[in-house]
């Protein structure tokens, strides 16, 4: 007799993710080349070995000066000085400036020794040999001093960061050529299942068409792994067996989906991997997405999660709490979903006992959110236009227009 | 004379967006397998051939009954019905009930003929040869009727979709192994500048670690294109002109930084360009990113983006008015970033005239957002730290703590 769908052998949604994180380790760190490691979570903190900038410039172009000696500059009176020189960015020679005298200055060039401020040319005649300024520039005018941005010895980014477009910049700034990140997780996913056709197969009632492992495997992608489709597999133990052995090889995260229902015969999934005793069957509370699994397999004790069957269970059960795994696998809290507040555009139901995560399209604008109808654990089309889920809590079975909830944006 | 830094010769940053948006032209559509569609935009409305189920089926392990038969099933007075056969997921048989028997019944199977209910097998004895059901099912309990995801004709997915993981498992749903998208826009960038060291080499006072083709590149991934970093270019206009005739081969869309300040003489993409006639030069009343290019180059007249140098500058620029034409190119809403009301935790300035993007951190779940210090537009530690802009409108100069500002999330 299999156990019923009351709450009471239901581990919480909170508990299950809990033991999920605790169940996996952070890959090894490893040093990359700095285009590699794009995407790539931090393993250290990011010092500044340079000073940032590394020396004094100039934020315009103009002429670099000395502050005092063009203090009485106006429109009315000018005050001319000699031009002894030009420096540009990226010139290297050792310039100065000598009392009363100034260079001729671009953006970003080296500022002179002597020289404490940068004339914009737009205050100027734009001359020469000689230029006549029509406005007095303080000292540190159109200057960037060295390590204003950073110090030397600053902590430029955390270990746990995501390298984005502009923590990428900022790593290439301070002059690294790598980084030490924990690399990609690589991401193996297997669809089980007799019903189960590859996309573009001809219709056959009984049949439908694979669809899981593409979700899976582009959520594991935006997650910042690199994601496999393994074969369909059949309802076969053996066969499931054979090719997670297959897949091991190059698996830092194995997913499965189908096979894990609770009172079915031909639950494949579980059939294979429950003898082996590293996999922690369980019903969570929570819908979709109801029976999980995880644990781990093979020699290196590879973590695997086997999803639920139906698509937008198995989609939900990535966000909440794969997706939360690869955030351990990469001690990072860069994977963590934004959730937010939003007023409800339309009433809601959820089950009693159970955290719900219904499909809802969030408008960031006016901070409301519309729950869209169809939110049967089946229905992909009402997935296909959700871009939020909307949270509802264990104790609460209806939401009405007006009422507030979490709604966690999805990637 | 160079032109002054007033806003009377400025265009809006609103101006200057329409017109990038109007010179671009939509990518030519093309047929993709599925797993290369994957984060492609759809070009055209995806329509349902079949209804989605494409036939009735359970949503649950148990029995397929007819209602009738069980309209009096209790815990007390069950109702025993003989199991006739079984009908797992997959099973393409022609199966079929007669009165006042059953057929157990896997989720995902098809429904058998004169079934119309699902007796889930927790409300069963989980007989074999016959089983004693202790709960009634009104018709359709547990059954999930052809087309209540999707009918056949409807428009699963319009025309402009992003295919993310539900969108691609949807399209795999619907039995398509290919879609008609837009391709990846491959976007080359090149940075100029004689300052312009690469990552990891010696630090020399006057040279700078390139950063912004990482930075730029990165950002244009994020943007669902495939980016290539060309070899930095010196500051001759020559070899900036040859760089990019090698590069536009490969190009749908060509990135400069640096080289187009207002004031300087050697500002190499302007000279480069200028002349050709294709290039429009401007300067936007934004800060960070004055100095604005934009407009067409080569045979194919592949569109041309000259960002400015400073790294905030050309970060900022790209999510404005780059980000915005990539919409363009793929004739799609969805890269378009969200912009949401957020609460000043501090205090912030802005320049007259010039509508400001200043870097901050926004806290979704309270709706507050702090605006960081170090805004100069060379200062990449403040941006690495940052995950939204604080949009200050052209005439605001001032804000303060518990103001209420525009706030758009960074990608």
């Amino acid at each position: 007799m299999t156990a019923g769908h009351g709450t009471a052998d239901m581990v919480s949604a909170d508990q299950h993710l809990a033991d999920v994180m605790a169940s996996v380790r952070p890959l090894a760190p490893t040093e990359l080349a700095l285009a590699e490691a794009e995407g790539c979570v931090l393993a250290s903190d990011l010092t500044a070995r340079y000073p940032l900038p590394a020396f004094d410039n100039s934020a315009m172009d103009g002429y670099a000066v000395r502050a005092v000696d063009v203090a009485t500059a106006s429109q009315r009176a000018p005050v001319t000085l000699p031009v002894t020189g030009e420096v540009a960015a990226g010139d290297t020679g050792a310039y100065g400036i000598a009392p009363g005298m100034c260079v001729r200055i671009m953006t970003g060039a080296q500022l002179p020794a002597g020289a404490d401020a940068v004339v914009p040319v737009e205050w100027t005649d734009d001359g020469d040999t000689k230029v006549a300024i029509r406005q007095a520039a303080e000292a540190g005018h159109a200057v960037r001093l060295v390590g204003d941005d950073a110090r030397e010895g600053d902590v430029l980014l955390t270990a746990g960061t995501l390298l984005g477009p502009a923590q990428l910049a900022l790593v290439a700034a301070a002059g690294r050529g790598t980084a030490l990140v924990r690399p990609r997780p690589r991401v193996v996913v297997i669809s089980t299942g007799n019903e189960l056709a590859e996309p573009g197969a001809p219709l056959v009632p009984g049949k439908i068409w694979e669809s899981n492992s593409f979700m899976i495997a582009a959520a594991a992608r935006q997650a910042g792994c690199l994601a496999y489709r393994a074969p369909i597999v059949a309802d076969d133990p053996h066969l499931l067996l054979d090719a997670i052995e297959d897949q091991l090889l190059r698996a830092d995260v194995l997913i499965t989906s189908g096979g894990v229902s609770m009172g079915g015969e031909n639950d494949v999934v579980k059939d294979a991997l429950q003898r082996l005793g590293t996999v922690n069957f369980r019903k969570v509370a929570i819908q979709p997405g109801m029976p999980q699994g995880f644990g781990s397999i093979g020699p290196d004790e590879t973590p695997i999660f086997t999803l639920p069957g139906n698509p937008v269970s198995a989609y939900v059960s990535f966000q909440v709490f794969v997706r939360a795994a690869l955030g351990a696998l990469l001690l990072t809290d860069a994977l963590k979903l934004p959730v937010t507040r939003a007023v409800l555009s339309g009433p809601l139901r959820a089950p009693a006992g159970r955290r719900a995560y219904l499909r809802g399209v969030l408008n960031p604008a006016d901070g409301t959110v519309a729950p869209l109808g169809g939110q049967g654990s089946h229905q992909l089309a009402t997935l296909g236009k959700a871009n939020c889920l909307i949270v509802v809590p264990e104790w609460v079975i209806k939401m009405e227009a007006g009422d507030e909830a979490d709604v966690m944006s999805l990637p």
